[in-house]
C-alpha cells in the first residue's frame, strides 16, 4: 500500500507517530510561510501542514499526494470538531506528488451549482463530492443488507440470462443481433420474470437477484433505458408469505437510514385507494380523502355535474389564494389533460363564492361544506366527468395540496431520513385487467391484440373467486397483485403468479393473443408448465427508487454511478454512437436469418417474421 | 405457505406431529395396495405412505403435491440411513394434486443420459436433479462468501452501466441500437474495466461487482457470449496489496467445498512458467518440466534438431507404448498445428529406439537420458523450431502425459473437491507488449494498428524500471500483471494500471492509435486522467469457470443457471430469434444518425464513421 493509514483513522491517538497517508488536495491556504493542505480521501479529511516552499509551492487542487510525516497537536484554537481528525494535523515530512490534476471544469464543493450534463460528463469528479460518495457507499450498504437477509431466509441467489428471446412484457425490447447467426436478434430483458418462473418450475424454491433490467421506453421524467430491481420468486407461498418478507426488506434497509418501519404495513384495496386518493400510489402521509359527491349532484342544475362521477378534494386555507393562482390551477390540470379544476371558496363566514357557486342549487350549497368536510377559509376543488380520469386528476390535485399546504416533509438536503414522513401501505386485490385503449394510452406497449389487457402483467393469477369467470367477466375479475407504496411512490409489485398451463392459456387468448402467437412468444413457459409447476409468487422492488427515497434524493441519477439523461444519452461516454461498417458488417443486421434446425414449426413462423432486407 | 416444513426438515423428533408438505413425485412404488411415494422438494426427500386408491391413483412422475399426515417411525427394517427423513415416513391423511405432468421428455435422476441440447431445452426439469440444484446453491455461496469477504475489507458495491459505448478490448463487442438516437448504437460492455478505472478517478478507492460481461466471440470450446466475472479495482494499492486480497478470496471460497488453500501461493514470473511448463496457465499439479536442449543439440547431426529451439518433455514410462499410440501422438500434434512429436524410447537396458535416435550422435544418445532426466522404460517427446510454438506443443503434451499417467486428480463425480489435487500459482511479470500478428492469430481484436498489442490489456501498466523504454523497446518490456491460475485453468488476472495520460496516450500510440482514434474510443478516459486519477489497481476472476471448478465439473454450462450452446444458441428460448419488421424500424437499424449536440469535434469523426445506408 502507498499509505499506512487513511485518512479518517487520523487521530489524537496516533500523536507523536510517523504516518503515510495518500489523498487529493481539497483546499489549500498559505499562512506565514507554511501551506495548509485539506488533504481528502474515501475515508474523510485530515489537514497537512507543508512547511518546505518547495514541496507546496506546485500544489494545486486535486492533485494526488502521498505525505509522509508525524501526527501532532493542532494549536490550541485552531481545532476543527466538525471533523474525526480535528484535534491533529500531519506536519509533512516527504510530499510526494503522485499526480498532477489540470484546472477543472468544475470545482468539487458540496455546495457546487453546476448544470447535470456537466455533472455527468465528468462524473468521476462529480463522485468525489462527499454527497455522491455518500449515496453510493448507501446503495452498497443497502445491496448487502437485502442480500444478507434473502441469505438468511433460505434464498438462492442465481443468475438469469440478459441475452434472450424477446418477449414483450409491456414495453419495448432492447435488441441486440447475433453476428453468429445473421439476421437473428437476442432480447435485453426487461425483468427476469420468465426465467425466475422457470426457476420455480426448475424446483429452485426460493429465489433472488439484484438484477439489471431493460425497457425501451420514451423517456419520461425519470426513467433510465438500464435500471436495477431486487427481484424475488418463491414457490408454495401465498399472498401473505410474499408480503411479509417484503415487509421484512423493507424494514431492514429503511433501518440503515435510521428509520423504524412499523410492520405489519397497513393493506388497502386498489378500489379503496382509487376512491380515497384517485391514485394506486396513494401518498398516505397526509389525510384530504376526495370525497365522492356523485349521488349528493344527483339532481343538480349544473350542467358540468351532470356527470358519471363527481369527487371533491379539500385544500384548507384555500379560499385565500389570489384571483391569479387559482387561475394557475386551471393551467396545472389543463397540462394533466383536464379541461380544468373547478372550485368553490368557502368564506370566513361560510359564503360560498367562486364559479360553481353561482351554478349549483341553494340547497346544494347549504350542505357541500359538511358533506366534504370543509371548513371556513377552505377551497373546495371539483372534477366531474368519467369516473377515472377524474380521480385521478383529484387525486394529483391532493398531492398538489399536500405539497402547497405543508403536509409533507420529504428526506431531502436539510432533512435527514430519520426526520423526514414516512408513510407505507400495501395495495392489494389489483383488477386482473384493464381495456387495452387505457393502457396503450399510458405508454405500454399491449401484449396482444384484445380489447383486454393484464395490468400488471400476464403472468399474475385471478384470484381464486374469479378463476372460473375471468376470461368471460375480465371487468370484475381481481388478482392475486399487492403492490408496496411509500409516500406516493410504488417501491414493489408483484403477484401470485398463474401455474397451470390452461388457466395461462385462457388469460393469453382474452388479451388477444392467438394460440400461435402464445406459442411464438412464450411457448417455452407453457410447455414447462405442462410438467409440473409448482404454486409460486414474487415480488420485484425497483431499486434504484428505494435507494433514492433513503438517500434523500429526488432522481434516480443521483443513485446511479454512471448514469443517462434524457432520451437515453451518457454524457460521459458519448454513447450510443455511431457503429462502423466493418461492425454493422459483422453483426449480421442485414442478413436474412436461416431457418434453424430443431424447431422447425417455429423457425416457419418465424421466418415469416423476418425484416425483408437483402442480404449485406 | 402452502406447507408447515420442508421434506429436508422430516425427522424422528417430528414423529407423532401432524405436518403439512409439497412437493414433486419423485417415485412411486405401490405395494399390498399402499403406494409410497418419495416425495422431493429443495431441500430433500421423504417417504410418503398413501393409503387410499383414489388417492394415489392418478400420482405420476413429477405430479406436484400437498399432503397433510402425521410422521410414524417406518417399520423396522425399512430406514433408510442415506436420507435425514430416513428414519420416518408420513402417513398421508389428505393428498392435494396442486398441479399435474405430462410424461416427461426426460426422467429426472442422478445418473440420467440425455444429449445436453435437451436438457437445456427443458433446464427446468434438469435443475430438479440433485446435482445441478447443488451446483445453483453452491454458486449462490460462492457469491455470498466473496461479497462479505469484500464488504468486510472495506470495498464498495458499484453497479457499473452495461448500455455504454463500444471500446474494443481485445474481443467483439455486441452492439444494440438506440430507437431515441436512431442510427446510433449502445455496446455490452466486455468488462467494467473502464468504469472501474473512472470510479477510482472518482475517489471511490475500493470497489467490486459480480459484473455481468459480454463477448462476442467465435465460440471456442467453452465460452459464452455473456459470462460473469469478480471484478476489483481499488486504489493507492501495489501489486502485493491485490494479490493478497486475491487469496482471501480464493482461500474463502475453496473453503466451501472443504479444501484449504495454503498461502501465500508461490508465485513464478511469465518466463519461468514458458520455460519449463510451455504455457503461462502451468498446471502444478505435477512435474514432467520441459528440459532446453538447444545448447545441448547445438551441434547436432540431425536437421530438424538445428533449430532456434529445441526441447523436450518426458512421459515416464512412456517406451511401452505400442507403435500406433505413438502415431496417434503424431496426429494429437497436428491438430494443434505442429508437424509432429518427435520421440525417443528409452529402453529397459538403456538403449535408445525411435525415429530421432538414429539421427542423432551418439554422443548425443549417450548423454540424453542424464540431460533429461529420462529412466529406463521412458518416452522422451521432443519439439524443435521456433521457441514459442515449439513450447506451447511441449506444454500440451506434458498436461496431456499427466492425465495418461494419472498425475492428475481432478475433482468430479467420483472425487469430491476435498480429495482433489489443487495447485495454484500467480504468474507475475508478464510482457507488456506481443506482436499484434500472434494476437489476431489466437482469435482477439488488436485494439490499435501497430505492430504491437497489449498482451493483458492496454491499461497495464509497465513496471517501473521499463517505464522510460517501453516505447522504444517494446519486447523488453515487463508489465505490472498478475494472473492466478489453478491446475492449468486462468481463473483470475489483473495488473497495476497506468494512471497517468501521457503514459497511457504513449501505450496508445505504440499500439498504432492515433491521436484522433484514441480519442475517439478512450478519450472519456484520457480525459479523467486529467484530474488527479490516483495510482491503482485491480484484478478479475473468472466466476463462471471458478464455480465450475469448486462443482467439480468441466463445462461452464453446468454452473450457468440458463446457459447458451455453441454458436450462442438457447435451446430454451430459442434466442436469438427474428425481429419484426416493426421492431426494426423502431430500433432506427437503417436509420443515418444525426449529429449530436456538445462535443463537435468527436461527432464529425463519429459521423464519418457511420453506415452508409438509407434511412429507413
Amino acid at each position: 500500500m502507498l499509505r499506512t493509514h487513511q485518512l479518517g483513522e487520523l487521530n489524537a491517538s496516533l500523536i507523536g507517530q510517523t504516518v503515510t497517508v495518500t489523498g487529493w488536495v481539497a483546499r489549500r491556504r498559505d499562512h506565514g510561510g507554511v501551506a495548509f493542505v485539506d488533504l481528502r480521501d474515501a475515508s474523510g479529511f485530515a489537514q497537512v501542514v507543508v512547511r518546505d516552499e518547495k514541496d507546496f509551492d506546485p500544489l494545486r487542487n486535486e492533485f494526488v499526494l502521498q505525505v509522509t510525516g508525524t501526527v501532532e497537536r493542532r494549536p490550541e484554537g485552531n481545532e476543527n470538531p466538525a471533523l474525526p481528525s480535528g484535534e491533529i494535523e500531519l506536519i509533512a515530512d516527504t510530499v510526494t506528488v503522485l499526480n498532477a490534476a489540470a484546472p477543472l471544469p468544475f470545482q468539487i464543493d458540496e455546495h457546487v451549482e453546476v448544470g447535470e450534463e456537466a455533472r455527468l460528463r465528468h462524473r468521476y469528479l462529480d463522485l468525489r463530492r462527499p454527497e455522491p460518495a455518500r449515496i453510493m457507499r448507501l446503495r452498497s450498504e443497502v445491496n448487502r443488507t437485502a442480500r444478507n437477509l434473502l441469505h438468511e431466509e433460505g434464498f438462492i441467489e442465481v443468475e438469469t440470462p440478459t441475452l434472450t428471446r424477446s418477449t414483450p412484457e409491456g414495453a419495448r425490447d432492447f435488441v441486440v443481433p447475433a453476428r453468429l447467426s445473421p439476421g437473428s436478434w437476442y432480447a435485453l430483458p426487461q425483468s427476469p420474470q420468465l426465467f425466475k418462473q422457470l426457476l420455480q418450475v426448475g424446483g429452485i424454491e426460493k429465489y433472488f437477484q439484484i438484477a439489471r433490467c431493460y425497457r425501451d421506453e420514451d423517456f419520461r421524467a425519470d426513467r433510465q433505458p438500464e435500471f436495477t430491481q431486487l427481484d424475488i420468486e418463491a414457490s408454495f407461498v401465498e399472498q401473505d408469505d410474499v408480503i411479509a418478507l417484503g415487509e421484512k426488506i423493507v424494514k431492514s434497509v429503511w433501518s440503515l437510514v435510521g428509520v423504524d418501519v412499523p410492520t405489519p404495513i397497513r393493506r388497502m384495496t386498489y378500489r379503496e385507494v382509487m376512491e380515497k386518493y384517485g391514485s394506486d400510489k396513494p401518498d398516505l402521509r397526509f389525510g384530504l380523502e376526495l370525497t365522492d359527491l356523485t349521488e349528493y349532484f344527483a339532481d343538480t342544475p349544473f350542467r358540468v355535474f351532470k356527470a358519471p362521477y363527481v369527487g371533491a378534494v379539500v385544500m384548507p386555507g384555500g379560499a385565500s389564494q389570489p384571483r391569479r393562482t387559482l387561475d394557475a390551477w386551471q393551467e396545472w390540470a389543463k397540462q394533466r389533460g383536464a379541461r380544468g379544476l373547478a372550485y368553490v371558496l368557502i368564506q370566513e363566514d361560510g359564503s360560498l363564492t367562486g364559479p360553481v357557486s353561482k351554478n349549483i342549487s341553494e340547497e346544494e350549497k347549504a350542505g357541500l361544506a359538511a358533506a366534504t368536510g370543509a371548513n371556513p377559509g377552505d377551497c373546495i376543488f371539483f372534477a366531474a366527468g368519467e369516473t377515472t380520469p377524474s380521480r385521478a386528476i383529484l387525486g394529483a390535485a391532493r398531492v398538489e395540496i399536500g405539497h402547497r399546504v405543508g403536509l409533507i416533509k420529504d428526506a431531502g438536503p436539510d432533512v435527514p431520513a430519520a426526520e423526514a414522513d414516512w408513510a407505507f401501505v400495501w395495495v392489494v386485490d389489483a383488477p386482473m385487467f384493464e381495456p387495452a385503449s387505457e393502457a396503450v394510452a399510458s405508454g405500454d406497449v399491449a401484449v396482444g391484440s384484445g380489447a383486454w389487457t393484464a395490468v400488471h402483467h400476464a403472468f399474475t393469477s385471478p384470484k381464486p373467486e374469479f378463476m372460473d369467470t375471468f376470461d368471460t367477466d375480465p371487468a370484475s375479475a381481481l388478482s392475486y397483485a399487492y403492490d408496496i407504496v411509500v409516500n406516493g411512490n410504488e417501491v414493489g409489485g408483484g403477484s401470485i403468479r398463474i401455474h397451470q398451463g390452461e388457466v395461462q392459456e385462457r388469460v393469453f387468448k382474452l388479451m388477444g393473443l392467438d394460440e400461435e402467437s402464445a406459442q411464438s412468444k412464450f411457448g417455452f413457459l407453457l410447455e414447462g408448465f405442462k410438467y409440473g409447476a409448482p404454486p409460486h409468487g414474487g415480488i420485484a422492488f425497483g431499486w434504484d427508487r428505494i435507494v433514492a427515497l433513503l438517500a434523500g434524493t429526488e432522481s434516480i441519477r443521483d443513485v446511479i454511478a454512471f448514469p443517462k439523461t434524457g432520451n437515453g444519452y451518457d454524457p460521459l461516454t458519448a454513447a450510443p454512437a455511431p457503429i462502423t461498417d466493418q461492425q454493422r458488417k459483422e453483426a449480421g443486421v442485414d442478413a436474412t436469418p436461416e431457418p434453424k434446425e430443431g424447431a422447425p414449426g417455429q423457425e416457419a413462423k418465424a421466418a415469416q417474421d423476418a425484416p425483408d432486407t437483402t442480404g449485406a
